[in-house]
């Protein structure tokens, strides 16, 4: 840890950023580092992918959860350098995720770039994703720790079910608001919680602590997805590397969906149902979704939602006493469902 | 272990069907057990490919190796009914690496049923893999047991690396004979070495069993693709459920057709590589490639080779004394090179 930490002033996203600047870079190392495979293919699929741009968000929350959850002035790594190398092997399950799920959504950009599937061709993806996923659990293992290995064990199986349970209610607007944090916490929020708790485990914290940093990632997950979902109607047309509207042409209800459903009248309904059932939808017909839906405030709904438990999250961080890394993690916490994410 | 199995005979394959029905029987209940999704898609999806036919040769053979490798009068599981659970999470795994590698070979049939793939499509395939992989990994790190960890998630890189080389090698003629077997040992050989040697730890048997039977293992399966990969050439047409000619289609360049290339005229070379590159080809241009290779020896040649990988497995068993179990695993590997495997 750079001695400058303690003395950073935390007051938003970027100057976490810049804080903790050196972790990060040692995390980027890491993941450089455990890629050769004497397979020049994997490589390159896997650096292409590992390198678009991604935020790395859940190895920053693990570094910072280990700083929080350690012992102040006794603060170690247990074994030394264990926050690095499992913060960039999370990297490689949540990058093996993308991967699959660019083929499953067959998606052709991501971030601006073209996709592995687009650009290799999805047996490509589809096999680099198992080999980075693989390639993770063994370095995981050879943890021999059994925290780590049933935690990141656990959330692989709660991210497959998730995205599971979201294609098997696909096109079906009976889902409830239940279900569908459901899906939410199963394929984003299992993984960031996973993280978080790991940053305990490594600190050697005791299991109250791991527990309430599991929560808090959970919880932060679960906002992340659900303002996600929600830009996903609400955004800015040229923000982002996305494009708007995505969950309507693939028939996937997210919680500004199904707030609408419930308060607009029979006849709306009707015609949403039709739109829902025509895809892939037009521009006409996703701005009238998207002016339903700011008369009926479900876009604010959706958002209340996802920053109602960004502050749940922040409540599992009262165990700790006040330090740069919660208000860093305090930071994160707010960012996650910010406009920029 | 009822009590008539020392008292079998095993003269062939269909003696240790009979002989080890009923723990056969046993890992069946186990595999059906294991399921229960709350997602009903995964169950559905997931028992469609379980119950598709497939032989359970690793879930036998590592039952097999259990018990050779476990102490006579004192044999004992540990902990009791682990060699069922990992036999069936052990199908779990290669059940996945078959969802997958439908998808990646667009394969609309598997042993004459359509593939899920082709049934639900390929995100219900590629989804329903990632489930059993993970939850596959969730059962077996609650073991905590370092070797069955270590093992298996070795192996389960290994499987993604070896399908991962042979797309790299896709259309290259020139590939050695060293790099086609190590492709084979990686994507065929390293599942069945890892039930072997999970038969050995179950039994708590020492380091050199444990080796030997991994050594054993990896050498049938060796002998088990290059045998199948000959009879993509050789088999009767009407035998089996798959069509023939398949990896000459595909750009898969297998032992019979490394063997050709290297014996043949410079003029049946360059016709060779015509051919290679019109895929899909007709059954005209199979049946000459097919008569080149009976000409030139290039179909015995591959076959001795898969045979002489079943010798080389069976000096492994030497380390062990004569009794039913060495006997059935003689068998097992010999049917591994048989036409009906």
């Amino acid at each position: 840890m750079p001695p400058n930490v303690e003395s950073c002033t935390i007051a938003s996203m970027s100057d976490v950023w810049e804080c903790y600047r050196l972790e990060l870079a040692a995390v980027e190392d890491q993941i450089r580092q455990n890629l050769g495979s004497k397979v020049a293919l994997v490589n390159t699929v896997a650096a292409h992918i590992l390198n678009s741009g991604g935020k790395r968000i859940r190895p920053l929350l693990l570094i910072l959860c280990a700083r929080l959850a350690g012992k102040g002035d006794r603060f170690e790594i247990c074994p030394p350098g264990a926050d690095v190398l499992l913060a960039s092997l999370i990297e490689y399950i949540h990058t093996a995720t993308l991967l699959h799920d660019d083929v499953v959504d067959h998606a052709e950009f991501r971030r601006g770039r073209r996709t592995a599937g687009g650009l290799w061709g999805n047996q490509v993806a589809i096999l680099v994703g198992d080999y980075l996923y693989s390639k993770a659990i063994c370095h995981i293992v050879g943890f021999r720790n059994q925290d780590v290995n049933e935690c990141l064990s656990e959330a692989c199986r709660k991210m497959a079910e998730g995205e599971l349970m979201q294609l098997s209610y696909k096109d079906d607007a009976s889902i409830s608001e239940r279900e569908y944090l459901k899906i939410v916490e199963y394929k984003t929020g299992s993984l960031i919680a996973a993280a978080c708790r790991i940053g305990a485990v490594v600190a050697d914290a005791d299991l109250a602590l791991r527990d309430a940093l599991f929560q808090f990632g959970q919880a932060i997950g679960v906002a992340f997805q659900v303002a996600d979902d929600t830009l996903d109607y609400s955004a800015p047309l040229e923000s982002l590397g996305k494009s708007r509207g995505k969950d309507l042409g693939e028939g996937n209800v997210t919680l500004p969906l199904l707030h609408l459903r419930k308060h607009c009248t029979e006849a709306e309904r009707a015609r949403l149902a039709e739109v829902m059932e025509k895809k892939p939808n037009g521009n006409g017909e996703l701005a009238w979704v998207v002016s339903l839906m700011e008369r009926y405030g479900s876009i604010d709904y959706a958002m209340a939602t996802a920053r109602g438990f960004v502050q749940a999250a922040k409540v599992h961080l009262d165990l700790f006493e006040e330090s740069v890394h919660k208000r860093a993690l305090q930071a994160v916490a707010e960012y996650m469902v910010s406009r920029d994410h």
